[in-house]
Parts: structure tokens; C-alpha cells; sequence
């Protein structure tokens, strides 16, 4: 038996959505067997009906269904003791949920800013118009618009990352000489920018830069199995 | 044999360093019995001829002189594993890491601009001229100017607050259901402000706050035992 993984698919089989990068590097470090079932924003009809809800990754382990990326990586831990530790105790645990949040609130708002308009070039095209309305609803204003002063979103980005740079430059991995989901959580975020748009985030030989390579490398280096940013735009930009 | 601690001490028997709060909580969390020294910014000579550098915490335990907070913390959980973990598991040592770096490059800024100006009148008549000089040094412009503009400062206090507000509304300490070593660097910050300035940085009723509450009960109410904020002015103002 294996666990079945809903993932976030976008335009021809890529994978630029951060949360389900977490759940996948998560079910790696497991060294868990998945069988994944890529999804489709269009796709969610199928994804409330199974999980009562609106997102993805879901994760479906015999007949029990756990949706929301921290709540999957606890309850694999839980359910898996006997397996790699994603947390490294319970302390790790408890410590890693200020992590996870602080990486939402405060990486990912100035990296909206500075990928939306390209980002929608990932997406499966029947994707794009949703992927639009919803987003301009929560900016106010158009993609376009939103995006139109990236050096600014870049330099707050850069101001956010400053204690991951302070404490790579100590440590090899957030999780010390191993990775642990705390690092899973983080690269999602990097990893999210790589495959989703085409503006570098990173300053080339930083301590930051030097962790990206060494996840990227990581469980024979899935996190470059999938294609990368668009080398054209193709299709309909969801207006 | 207990451990000595050599802590700043300010006007009047004040505790106001935030460094310092660090280690007495993590000292109290490991149960070990402390023998306190307290020290001024004036004691430089006797720190350096001690520890081989300028700052405060210090430990002695024996023949080992450990300084810096952090490096205290490790040493105290390395050399006394069977007392009550600061960790929670070398999961939680590590990703504490980033909790560490985390507060001091993203809550200390936006306080310094917002209680550096007051936080003088904590400071022992005798350190004040050198507290002004050297943090004048660092922001290139008097104390009073610095600290000109308090309420955009808290505002982005504030917001560098928000991933704490949203962990503690799930969960009671950062540690989990009790705290670790992750709280006391945090509350550390909330300590320094306390008794620190005269200004409230925490919003009444916020998970914050009764977060603070809880950790101001620990240990006998050690966090309180020391005299608050002057009511008055008193002596120089190092000008």
C-alpha cells in the first residue's frame, strides 16, 4: 500500500506550487512509496468532495485524508515514528510551526508581488483565467499592475531573507547537518520563484544560494525533474 | 557548586538587558543553581579580562568561561542533558537557530527606534554617557532623533510580530504546551520593552499578550521581581 498525493499540476506537467513542494520533499524524507494524482485549479470539484475543502496537496493514506501542508507533515510523523524524523523531536516540532508561518507571512507577500504577472505563464491555460480574477480580487488591482515595481518587492524580499542567510552561513541546513521539514517549508518558497518565474531571487554565492544547490540535490534531485519557467508565453493570459 | 552569571545591571538594581534575560530563564529552566554578578557597561575591563571579549551574559562553571547567549544555551543543554531540555530534541536546537537570528535582526531594529531614547534612564547614571555615544555611532544621528517618529516604528514592529501572534493563537509557547529556550529569546525582546521604555508595544487581549502573561508567571515570577521603568528621570542624560 502507498500513499496517494494530490498535487498541483500546471502548464505541460510542471509543479510550481509551493505547498505541494513541501508535501512532496516531506513524503521523500519519509521514505515513503506515493502515487500522485496531479490536479488542476479546474479540478475543484473533485478536490472538495474528497477533502472538504479547496486546496492542495492532499494526502490519502488507506482511508484517512489529511489536506493542509503542516497538517500532512504531523501527521506523518505521527503516523510514521519509526521512519527519518521530519522535526527532530518534539521541540523541532513545536519550533518549526513559527517557521512555517513566518515563511508565509513574510516571504511570500513581497514574492507575489514580484512573480504574478509571470507566474500565470506556468499555469495549465484553462487555469489562467481563475488564477487571475481570484489573485486581482485579493491585490485590487490587475496582475500587471501588481508587478509593475519588482526591485522594490525584490529589496523587501532580500530584507526577509536576511536571518536565513545569517544561519545558512553557520549551518549547512536549517535542520543542522540534515535537512528537516523546516528546510522543506523554505525551499518551497525558492523553489516556488525558480520554476515560476524568470527573475533570479538569490544573490549568486550566497550562503542561501549554496542551501539551494544542496536541496535542489536532494532524493536524486526531484526538485529538477520537472520543466522549468516557460521559454515562451503560450496561450491565454486569463482576460 | 553553582554557576556563575555575569548579567547587566541598571539604575537601581534594574535588569533591562535582553541578552541577559535569555540566559536567567534558560538557567532556571535547567533547574541549576546561580550565583549572580551583576555588571555595567562601565565593568568592560573585568569582562574582557574574563571572557576574552565586550558583552554580557557570561557563564563560569568551573574552570569554562562561555559567553554569548546563545553559545550558553547549547553549552548548558551539551553539559546537562539529564536537567529539563531547552530543546526539545537537536531538531528544535537547530531551528531554534533561526528563531534566534530571526528576532534579533527583525524585532530588535524596529524597537531600538522606538525605545532607545527612554531606555537611558534604565542605565545606571555612570553608563549613560557611553550608551549614548555608542548607539549615536551606530545610527549616525543623537538618541532623541532616532527615536522621533515611535509610531511608524511600532507599525512595523508590529508587523515583524505577526508570525508570533498567529503561532500563539494555536499554540500556548512556542515550545509547544510548555516553553523552551525559542520563548525566552522571544520574550527577551517583550522583556526589554517592558521594563525598558514607557511605551506598550503588545495590544491588549492579543494572543501576544497572554502569551507574555504565562511567561511573566514562570519561575516564581522571576520576570517581574525587578523594579520596572523610572517614574522619573533621574541624574544625567549622558549628554
Amino acid at each position: 500500500m502507498s500513499i496517494v498525493m494530490y498535487e498541483r499540476v500546471g502548464f505541460e506537467g510542471r509543479r510550481p506550487s509551493p505547498f505541494s513542494w513541501r508535501t512532496r520533499l516531506a513524503l521523500a524524507h519519509k521514505e515513503i512509496p506515493v502515487e500522485f494524482v496531479p490536479v488542476r485549479f479546474a479540478d475543484e470539484g473533485t478536490i472538495v468532495k474528497l477533502s472538504d475543502q479547496r486546496f492542495v496537496p492532499i494526502v490519502v493514506d488507506g482511508d484517512r485524508v489529511i489536506s493542509d501542508s503542516w497538517n500532512i507533515a504531523v501527521y506523518l510523523e505521527a503516523t510514521y515514528p519509526a521512519r527519518p524524523s521530519l522535526f527532530g523531536g518534539s521541540g523541532g516540532e513545536k519550533v518549526s510551526r513559527l517557521v512555517n508561518i513566518w515563511s508565509d507571512t513574510s516571504l511570500h507577500p513581497p514574492l507575489r508581488r514580484i512573480m504574478f504577472a509571470d507566474f500565470l505563464w506556468c499555469l495549465d491555460p484553462g487555469d489562467r483565467a481563475y488564477f487571475r480574477k481570484s489573485r486581482e480580487a485579493e491585490f485590487g488591482m490587475s496582475l500587471e499592475e501588481a508587478c509593475s515595481s519588482p526591485g522594490k518587492w525584490l529589496e523587501l524580499f532580500e530584507g526577509a531573507c536576511a536571518p536565513l542567510e545569517k544561519t545558512l552561513g553557520e549551518q549547512a541546513f536549517l535542520g543542522g547537518e540534515s535537512p528537516l521539514y523546516s528546510d522543506y517549508v523554505v525551499f518551497s518558497v525558492f523553489q516556488w520563484a525558480r520554476l515560476g518565474c524568470p527573475t533570479e531571487v538569490v544573490r549568486s554565492g550566497s550562503a542561501l544560494w549554496r542551501w539551494r544547490e544542496r536541496m535542489l540535490s536532494l532524493f536524486n534531485g526531484v526538485a529538477d525533474a520537472f520543466p522549468g519557467y516557460p521559454k515562451e508565453k503560450t496561450g491565454t493570459d486569463g482576460r
